[in-house]
């Protein structure tokens, strides 16, 4: 079996966000993405979703280097501003040579 | 970058305990919650969707210490009675003092 | 508490692929699994989605065991031919013995 140890970063915010953080994922090297819908109430007990729409949950399989990168770009340009999410944890990819 | 390593927890249930499941979320302490739509089937290949509605999964990043106060809520409280998942794992998390 | 150590698997994947996915999930001997909905792009910068309808996200909790055996089906009968994502984490499961 040929398996790949790689981060998996997840990211959850505003759908409003969905084009912008797209634009980062690949900007920061990743080869692609898996986006689902989903529903978030963050610390302050509001619904973002209440105000502005549905959250959107994003992952993407990249190497240590461009989570690093992606991480990056996330905590300097969106969690000033946005209710973002963002977590790395380490998976066993198969045929994991395409995502790097 | 200011990584944390915390606790996610996932849970898959019926769609009718969202609201309870989301109680015992945040009085086991956890500062917030996404939720998506799902469908699941069990060990008795019967889908719970068919006979009670859809099902979601619930994501929560919380300590160590709040992911045991859940898992013991959700054992002692839904496991005899519910078709309930939850599973721990490890996960480095952007800003994660903001979860504890 | 009682936690068991379990191999997650994750796979995302044309959603035309559902029911041939869940027969080789229950044939590799697992015994039970979640979906959602979900959208995709690859590494060609080609919506799957804008193809062949929506993707799917399917998790399926496993013996190491049955995860090899699922991840080389997925490896041996997919993985030429589909846009397949499948990738295995270790989680810690509540009352893990009714998945193995």
């Amino acid at each position: 079996m040929n398996l790949t140890m790689l981060s998996l970063v997840t990211i959850v915010a505003e759908s409003l966000l969905r084009d912008r953080l797209v634009s980062s994922i690949l900007a920061a090297g990743a080869k692609g993405f898996t986006i689902t819908e989903a529903e978030g109430e963050g610390s302050r007990h509001r619904r973002v979703s209440e105000i502005l729409g549905a959250n959107i949950r994003i992952e993407t399989i990249v190497s240590e280097q461009v989570a690093e990168v992606l991480l990056s770009t996330l905590s300097n340009e969106y969690f000033e501003r946005y209710a973002v999410i963002a977590y790395v944890s380490q998976v066993q990819v198969v045929r994991g040579t395409k995502y790097v």
